[in-house]
Formats: C-alpha cells, sequence, structure tokens
C-alpha cells in the first residue's frame, strides 16, 4: 500500500476561496505523486478570534464547553468547503470532524488533551483512494463531549494523526517557510533552520515561536514523526524537526509578550502553594517557566490560551489571599540551546547584553535548554535583536 | 414532574448580540413560570445563505454531504451562543448538537426525513433542571454522517422534539407575530389568523407562507401536538395550528416565485415518467402540485432546497432527453381552503380574477385544499392581492 503523508494548513493558508483552491492543488499534486494523503486544516482566516469575540460580547467569562461547542465550527467550515475544491480538481475527497476523525481526548474543555486516535473512517477512505480532510484543533471526550485542544491546537491534531496512521512524514504548512532563529519581522535576517531537535523546537514553540504548537512536537518525539515545517506556497525544502539536533549551540532567540506571573510566598508554606499549582493545572494553565521553594513557588505563562482568564485569576485570588502577587502583561526574551541553561558563560552574557540596553530584568529562569529574560513587554523586540547579534552569530 | 415546552426561534431572532440577550431573557421567564424548556434554534441571521454563498463560490454544484457539514456550522454558533447569554442571566443551560441530541435521519442529504428521534441527554439535563439549547435543522443519519433537513428544518426539529420530549406544547417565534390571511409585506391589512388546522397550514406553508416549514406541520399532525406562531418580541397569542380548522372557507392567498415546470410527453410514455418521477424524489424534489397521465407528466417544485440544482437539471435532461420541457422562473399565486379545489364557482373567480387583471394564466393545479395558478412571477403580487379581495372577504 502506498505511504500515508499527513498535512496541515493553518488560517492564513485557507483564508479566502483563492487560497482554498491553491491548497486544493498542492493536496491533489501530493496525491499525484501516488501518496495516500490525510489532511488537516484550521479555520479560515481569523474565524476562531472571531467566534472568541463574539462569545467574549455575550459573557466576560464563557463556560468553556460551550465555547469548543462555538469554536469547533470554524474547522467545519474550512474542512468541507477545502473538500469541494478538491472535488472541483477531480480527485475525490472527503471531510471529517474531530469526533468522526476519533480523536478522543480528556475532558478539560478549551486546552484538551489527545489520549487516543482510532482512525478507523480515515484509514477505510484513504484505502478507497480518497483524500481525506479533517477538522483541526477538535477532538471527542471519553464523555462524547465536543472538546478544543487550545491554540495551535490542529498542529497537535496532525501529528497524532500520523503516529496513529503509521504516516511516512507530516507536513505542517504556513505562510512562514520554516523555522527561523528568530522572528524574521524583529531580526534583520536571522537564518532559517535546516534542521532542529524536537526538544530544541519545543522550548523555541514554548516561548514564541509561533511556527509550531509545544504539544504536537511533543507527540512527534514519542512517536517519532519528523515534521516538516514549509511554506504553502513555494518549494522551499523547510524546516525538519526530528531526533537530530541542529548542530549550533544557540539554535535561536525568541521573545513573547502578554505573559502573566504569579508568585505566592507566606503562612501555610509549600503546602498552599502545591493548591494553588493544583488549581493552575485543573484549569489548563501551561506554566513557561518558574519555580518553587520552601514557602511558595512563581509561575509564569501566557494568557491568550485562557478563555475565562478572569475566572482563573479569581480562584488564584481565592487561594492564595493577601500572600499571591499577580504580574500582568509582562514580556520575555530566550535564547534556546542545548546545554545553554547551565552555562555560566552563557547566561552572564545574556545579563550583560539586557544591562547594556537599559533593559530592566524582571526575573531570570533557566533549564538546560534555555535562558529566559522577564522584562517589560515594550522592550523585547531590541532585547531580541541585541540577544541574537550577541549569541547567535 | 413539570411540563415541558418546546420553543423555537429563527434566524432573525438570533440575528445579533443584542437579540440574542432578548430570546435569553424569553427563554429564561418561560422556566421561571415552572416550565421545563427546551429551545431549538437557527443560525444567526442570515449565516446559512453566506455558507451557501461561499460554497458556490468553491464549486457550482458541491457535493451535498459536504455541503450539510458546511451548513450545520451555523447552529452550532447560535446555540452555545444562547446558552453563554442563559448563563449570563444566572440560569443553567446546556448546548446539544443534532447529534447529541438524538435526531436521526435517512442519508438524503441537504433535504434529510427525520426517521426517529432519541432525546434521552435532553431528558437527563431536564430533569436536572437544565435548559436545554438545541441546534436546529441537522442531524446524524443511521450511517453516522451529518444531515441538514432541508430549509425551515429548525422548525422540524422542534416539533420532532416536541413530539419525542411529549411536550405540552411547541412555540414557533420569529419577528412575524403569527400566521396571516396573506403576507402582510403584499396585502393590505391581512387577517392575522387565531387558528388553523394542520391540513390548511400544510397548503399555505408548501405554496409561500413562510411561517412554517411543511414537514414540520406533518409531524406536528401524527403526534398530536399543538404549535402556536408567535413573535419572539411582544407578547401576542399567535396563531395556534391544530386540530381545529379556521372555520374559513378560504383561509389565506400566497404567492411564491422561482419554481421550475418539469413537463414530459412522449415514447417510453407511462414507464420513462416513473423514473424521471423516481430521480426527482431521488434527488430530494419536494412536488408542489402537478399531475401525470398515461404518455408523461408534469412537476412543478421550487429549488431554493436544491443546492446542486445544475446537477439534478443535467440528470432529468439526461433522462427525458428530447421530450422533456424544463421551464424555470415561473410564479404562482394560490387560494386555500377547506373544499376550495373541488368547487368548481371558486375556481371559476379565480380564473375570472387572472383574466381581468390581464395576468397569462400559465397552468392551473387543483387540490382539495387548493387552487394554483401559474403565472408570470412579475405578476404574481397583483395576482394575490387581487384573490385576496376577491375571495377572502
Amino acid at each position: 500500500m502506498a505511504a500515508i503523508v499527513v498535512q496541515k494548513y493553518g488560517g492564513s493558508s485557507v483564508a479566502d476561496v483563492e487560497k482554498l483552491r491553491r491548497v486544493a492543488r498542492r493536496v491533489v499534486d501530493t496525491a499525484q505523486t501516488g501518496k495516500r494523503v490525510c489532511v488537516v486544516v484550521s479555520a479560515m482566516g481569523d474565524t476562531t478570534d472571531e467566534l472568541l469575540a463574539l462569545a467574549r460580547k455575550v459573557s466576560p467569562a464563557p463556560q468553556r464547553r460551550e465555547l469548543d461547542m462555538l469554536l469547533s465550527a470554524g474547522e467545519r467550515i474550512s474542512m468541507s468547503l477545502l473538500s469541494m475544491a478538491i472535488h472541483e480538481l477531480g480527485a475525490e475527497a472527503i471531510s471529517f470532524t474531530g469526533s468522526q476523525s476519533g480523536i478522543i481526548t480528556n475532558d478539560r474543555h478549551s486546552g484538551a488533551r489527545v489520549l487516543e486516535v482510532r482512525p478507523y473512517r480515515i484509514q477505510d477512505e484513504l484505502e478507497r483512494g480518497k483524500i481525506v480532510i479533517v477538522a483541526g484543533f477538535q477532538g471527542v471526550s471519553y464523555k462524547k463531549e465536543i472538546t478544543t485542544l487550545g491554540r495551535g491546537g490542529s498542529d497537535t491534531t496532525a501529528v497524532a494523526l500520523a503516529a496513529a496512521l503509521g504516516a511516512e512524514f507530516c507536513e505542517i504548512c504556513s505562510d512562514v517557510d520554516g523555522v527561523y532563529s528568530a522572528d524574521p519581522r524583529v531580526v534583520d535576517a536571522p537564518r532559517l533552520l535546516a534542521a532542529v531537535s524536537y526538544d530544541e523546537m519545543q522550548e523555541l514553540a514554548a516561548l514564541g515561536a509561533k511556527v509550531l504548537n509545544p504539544q504536537c512536537v511533543e507527540f512527534a518525539r514519542s512517536a517519532g514523526i519528523a515534521i516538516f515545517a514549509r511554506a504553502t506556497a513555494g518549494g522551499g525544502a523547510g524546516t525538519e524537526i526530528g531526533a537530530a539536533h541542529s548542530g549550533r549551540r544557540v539554535v535561536g532567540v525568541t521573545g513573547t509578550g502578554d505573559l502573566v506571573r504569579v508568585r505566592f510566598a507566606g503562612r501555610g508554606g509549600a503546602a498552599r502553594a502545591r493548591t494553588l499549582a493544583h488549581a493552575l493545572a485543573e484549569d489548563g494553565v501551561v506554566t513557561l517557566c518558574g519555580g518553587a521553594a520552601e514557602d511558595g513557588g512563581a509561575w509564569v505563562f501566557e494568557t491568550d490560551d485562557l478563555p475565562d482568564w478572569a475566572r482563573v485569576k479569581a480562584r488564584i485570588v481565592a487561594i492564595g489571599g493577601a500572600d499571591v502577587v499577580i504580574e500582568e502583561g509582562l514580556g520575555a526574551a530566550s535564547v534556546v540551546g542545548q546545554g545553554i541553561g547551565g552555562d555560566p558563560a552563557a547566561l552572564e552574557k545574556a545579563l550583560t547584553v539586557a544591562h547594556e540596553l537599559g533593559v530592566e530584568t524582571l526575573g531570570v529562569y533557566t533549564s538546560p535548554l534555555r535562558i529566559t529574560l522577564l522584562a517589560p513587554p515594550a522592550r523585547i523586540k531590541e532585547l531580541v535583536r541585541a540577544l541574537h547579534a550577541a549569541l547567535c552569530g
């Protein structure tokens, strides 16, 4: 039987009917090389953000279950239109929702984790020679409720399907032609990376590189699936994300804004800090960096993925009371590379760069693969540029 | 246990966030009278037409299966937003798709018929005291495919659920305050009917009165469910559609445009006519009037509900060849009333009205409950006005 390829197309690649037609052409071209093709598609353009804005007009902290029901509509629109566009090119296609595709998740609405994939209907249709289109970003919980996988969740759908189908590889197609050593909109002429390791990619993605969703990289690593990050238009080789390291000490520098830091210290100590950590996890907070000590802890995270941040925040205050400090609107610049976090010389260099720029460092967090400097969001871009020039030469 | 009421809100009643809030208020008010409330909701405003237009941009004759996938997204948006809006008012609500509601249909995409309703999840949630919101217009086939019920299908969802839940009654709420003896936009001061029978309503709905979908009336009749057609805003009693007749000889006059007549006569006679009739039924064509004879037949129908009319037309030509005549763009005016079609005096009066107006009659069809005159669409409004004045005094 012919090899299976999974392709994922992001929202900007299917933003209008013209772009949808171009994606249809690319999919059919792949099928004509003799591969069986399973396509995962995001919602068209800004549909998800528009639906989210509509929900916020109705309620400041909408119920997550209803929000999942709402947002999952976006991919149904793009997938059925893409199926029609492929049909127009004379190829046979069929679209499936997350539920029909057998994407089984836990029941944490708005940030569900894929537990299992039962792609029987997809396999049947691929064997019949059809191109299968799958709605990204969504699944069905074991309680039969519709769930969504969080921001960038279509990447996770694609890699999880690639693993379950035993695909040759998984292509993540967007309007960017691969993974760069820094955001090209921020840094002049960053390096396009031919290859990065799963580890490196996960750190880059978690800390600001929007090319790939971090959970999808985790999936790819455990299933041993190679991911190619490529541009939808043009025929570049893109970046391969796989077992092989980039071969560079510093693979990239990323920047991100809109972070929140929650710090807790005081009476009750470790036990109350654990209650807080548990509550954050329950609400689907993904911690980017932080630490814990005997008498408390600190957690840094993005609120982008928390549709009901107002409610989550109220819960934090209810647990931590006067002993909790919530700082909103922080930025971060991170240097990512194998072993970089354990290298005192690299840390000193990063701090010197910040000092020389006159950027106030609000916190420093390191892990084996990175150094993260918290700083005011307005200064992040210049900090990224300076760190890239100093450390990523 | 408290009585169950099913309420259906049309697209114009939920066209924006403000209107959604007003519907939420009306639903909560009903729940506070001690009823258990199941709400069926259409897509917001013109969403369905906009999605259909998008599909047509991609393909002139989109596959019906994919079209159903596409169009079913509209109600998911409105139902989840309505659930959030009800929650904001302090009441508990939960939304269900057609599939989750147990609306089981046959597999005729874009015009599926409800075969069975298994409302177990709805019943559970109603018993827990929640308000249940259901996506109208959609179901799931016994082959687990998403289907839609055709134009006005949300009415059918509401009545089918009312029957399955043993509801006290079913309210169909829109921006019109009931069923009139003619369209108020066409005829000056028509009569608001306090009551009409199922039979009368079915004829009115089939032939142009857009207040109710004809299939839903059929369901209500067989389950003995009373329907109230009411305005969403304001507190009028509306029209009761039930077993009791209106008590009038002529209940109303309706007009409609955009009809097609297919006529077949010629070699092969009855057998080929049957093949043609079978093909039309298979494609979901609902015949409004027509007739069959030894050597052929005629079928008059609307194409509004046929997303792939181009394909259906090609099939008719393939079967009928040179012996088939397809006339598009016809209009019709109909006089509806118990026994009217069998009354030669009424028929003569209707034909005289048309003659005196100088309107060319392209065909006359009668049934026990109506007289239908086919005429050029541009003349239908004046014909309706004149028939209403002459016969519905």
